[in-house]
């Protein structure tokens, strides 16, 4: 993490705190860096589909959160950072000991952030990609946090 | 929901009741008919973003399971469905009183059935789109639910 | 096209005529409104995928054309339109007499415009839905057109 | 080209060859392995958008053809490929000397064949990455090859 401001550090950090459903999960940022974020998510057995994987909405959630914040890494001071879309493609089931969601930036636009992620699951060390996300993220001045 | 059979409306129902991240939202299926459903859902405070809103993978997840359903209702018996992939475009905060996600079929295939949902967000009556859908169900054999 | 400004179509109808793309195809833009636009063009001998069905690319930018159209139409003087991303289902082969895409906008917002269109072909004065579009254009000032 | 049968390399180059709006546009097929595609094209001027850059249809229709001819590359025997659905994120204007289009395949699927596209625009010798593609193929059995 030693690309980014201590400042930079601690707004995303406090950011990804104020996410009750990122508590709820049990989610973890687990690295962040100028353009890139990841995050380290068990599958909880309440976050499950009728087959008893990990819903689409868990691997979405990491998914977001993980582009999101790589999103505001590279955001000018005084900015927030809105979903604006996000594709994804679901590849295999949500299911192991974990998922690992790595968001990137695209492009450091500055009407537009174009970010995309991978999502993984992981169980006794080997990972497999479950679903690939594209997106993209809108800088708000923090006023006016809300589109 | 006169235009299904009664085993399409139970199957569907137990699907939607083994989902364990519907229960935890406290989402109800609030309609079902041949090619559309209608999930209706609280925002709990659990399940918000950083702005106090409802996270994205919430909205995220009644669009898809509306959509998902809808598909359901029109495939051949001995099937179960899968999300293949899904956009989702955010078009205001989720916030209010509820949230209404509504899902319906565009076209019934074999291989693939294209659908699409609107989210809407409700407080005092009146309500707001936050959000629209469009993805791809896949049918599958009971047997090998797992892609 | 009575809700819009003798300035606007003027300006619309000039950018829509600067596209080479759309005087290849031989593209008109049959309707135009407040938030809507449609487009209607041939499928031509040239634009064809493999099976001898229009290509996805003409059914696509026929999309795009009426939901960017659609876009420009509730912006502030002084703007141009960029397309930021768009997804596309494609729910039938792109064949028949011709194609008519219907662009409509979502949600006028001061960033980013969602936007959706259908497109359908016709033949013999039947319409069978072929795709379906949902995407998001930029409103850029005029000098700085390039994203 | 090592890694596919002789016969798969003269299918896949029949059907590009097939296909008359990469004929229209002057695409080549520039190189083609197992599981990828990569698609090089001018930037025609009778191809542009309002403000004289290529049209968002041509980006797509080259990171289409290489995504939809890597999954092609992976298929059955038999079998022919259609497009499902793609999304499309535009980072920069289609501009300079030539568009290059690289596809690849995700998950080599069954009943889905997940794939990826970059869109690079080159000038110069150098490139700027233009568009990032995601989307999904089918394998559909040849003698009923529409939808």
């Amino acid at each position: 993490m030693t690309d980014l401001s201590e400042d930079t550090i601690t707004k995303i950090r406090a950011s990804f705190a104020a996410q009750s459903l990122m508590t709820l999960i049990g989610a973890d940022m687990t690295r962040l860096a100028n353009g890139s974020c990841q995050i380290t998510s068990p599958i909880p057995d309440s976050m499950r589909q009728q087959h008893g994987f990990g819903h689409a909405a868990l691997t979405f959630g990491l998914g977001d959160t993980a582009a999101g914040y790589a999103a505001l890494s590279v955001m000018p001071e005084g900015h927030e950072v809105l979903t604006a879309e996000i594709k994804i493609n679901l590849l295999a089931p949500a299911t192991g000991d974990r998922l690992v969601a790595e968001g990137r930036v695209l492009r450091k636009g500055r009407r537009l952030i174009p970010v995309e992620a991978d999502v993984w699951a992981e169980q006794d060390g080997k990972r497999i990609l479950i679903a690939k996300v594209l997106g993209t993220m809108v800088p708000v001045p923090i006023r006016t946090a809300a589109t």
